[in-house]
């Protein structure tokens, strides 16, 4: 398992990357997730990662809750444990009941199983798909 | 690829998966797309599949043009390339504009990035994650 | 695409390979699949596969047509899709017919399905299949 | 992880649903795998996740061995720890012995080794494989 | 597929995009490749995928080829077609011979086996990799 | 998990098998990994995976480092826990600085998102990387 390195232990660009997700996420430094421990001794890596994720998940045309659950349809899809584990928490701090979960993981599951036969029986795209 | 069955070749079984499709997307029977031509000569998995999207897609807690992105973004975690094209179309007819398509893919570009950090660096789940 | 070699312009190392699978399959070495053309500039690669898929897909304790309907369902799940195409074939030569075909992809459906609940609701591995 | 309900906990729809997979594998409802007791609480993707293995994987032209072999062989490639160690010891259970679980890797290795090969030299589908 | 814009057609932000790239390659801005013409109208993903193309591909530690062969790795495990054909080429030209691609492709290979026999057997991690 | 059998324990052919490698890395045969361990009851995959780590990994054209980065690189892209935990072990005990770490998962990450930017917007091959 990654190394975890705890804020106060954290050099200061860490520590840097930390306090601004920290004050977005009203906070403390110190409650702060595990991939952000295990990436404080790989800052490059950090500070790349976490300004793509705020850019990609700030404020835009997309609610919150809707980045949240495209977020977590390709944690599924590619079978990542953690991310479903952290994502899922954040959907439901950011609205997601049961119920809606449960409608989210259909069409998770239906599309599945059309990438599967599409791919299955080799379908070809249609020229209406093409011609745009 | 797959041997395609037009609308005015398919058995009854198959005429009938279509004609509720094509109702409920306000096309003609001949205008519906390849995976169904394709699944003309497979009734029993065309009949499951065009009732579980039916479920899957239908009016719900989550708004039609959440659903696709959600699809959509299964499709490309698995690299589906017909799906891609398809839903890609269908987003596109239920509003999706091309600001907010760059927003959606930068969400899914930032989970894969995401999802790929959490295993190369092997993060264990958090506890507060956990303990739900 | 790969630069396809046909046989008799492929040194004889590929050749020997050749001539042994069309002899295995009853085909002229001239009808080998594409595969194989695009094989015979990489003479490592190609004995080290073809020997591997002797020794698998060879005579054992699970009979040809299951060890076709596997190695599909592999093929299908990583979306791959040459293999798809040459081994449909090969599964519809060893006997697969179209009502099978559509019993087997319901299997790797339901498989799919049953691999994303499985790690959308991260369930933990019973005790009963850890203990033997 | 999931929040796992046991039997005597569940709802009535959920009760149901275990009662009849129970009765098939001829266990106690008690004995459940934690898939279903994970699945208990979102009785939508529960209901219709039974009825979609019941119809793939009952009777029919290919027997229950080969099924699992199948349902096994997608879920090793979408590394599914849960369903690798659930259904290879259902597999076990109906028959597949140590040489046929070897053997079966083999396909399943040999497979693998295919898809990437034919990725990796972008290998272009046979004609005669179109063709049909 | 992508419309293709073609240089003189860019907008200016997609133009300085491509000057760049091109100047780094010592091309003519109008021989970039297909997936900076895909990318033109998408002006957000396209900037930041450049500039982390740049960073992750430019001087470093690792050397260009090195780099390369990673990037070729990812994109075979993940079956990306386009992303084989381009890289597959620019290792070319930074020197992979045909023998090393064939000495690549057994480490590869040899990978796909190693992760996909690990998962099946369900190793669990050795003590030694985690006490670091 | 998979049952470990020890050294000690093993059968004359598995002892064979653990003996040559351990003489290759300078261990004893008790300190051999846990895949070994798995796989002492599985004579033909551990015979068969032996063989083929030995040719893939061997002295050739490409450093030893530069093989444990590619295959390191698939089992990210596979999300291989058990490889990723054992071959970053191995590249670090051939050379592999954190400095040079955190520049091989920039390629990684950076090659995962050119890999998905393809798929999703369906980018076409240039004509030029066919016309070899």
């Amino acid at each position: 398992m990654a190394k975890l390195v705890e804020y106060k232990d954290m050099a200061p660009r860490a520590k840097a990357v930390v306090d601004t997700i920290a004050r977005g996420r009203s906070i403390k430094p110190d409650e702060i997730n595990n991939v952000w421990k295990a990436l404080a001794a790989h800052p490059d890596v950090m500070e790349r990662f976490a300004e793509e994720l705020k850019f990609a998940m700030g404020p835009g045309k997309l609610d919150p809750l809707t980045k949240e659950l495209i977020y977590l349809a390709v944690s599924i899809a590619n079978g990542c444990d953690y991310c479903i584990a952290s994502h899922g928490a954040m959907a439901a701090k950011k609205g997601l009941t049961v119920e809606m979960h449960e409608e989210f993981l259909a069409v998770v599951l239906a599309a599945q199983k059309g990438n599967k036969i599409a791919q299955a029986y080799r379908v070809p795209v249609d020229k209406a798909f093409e011609e745009k």
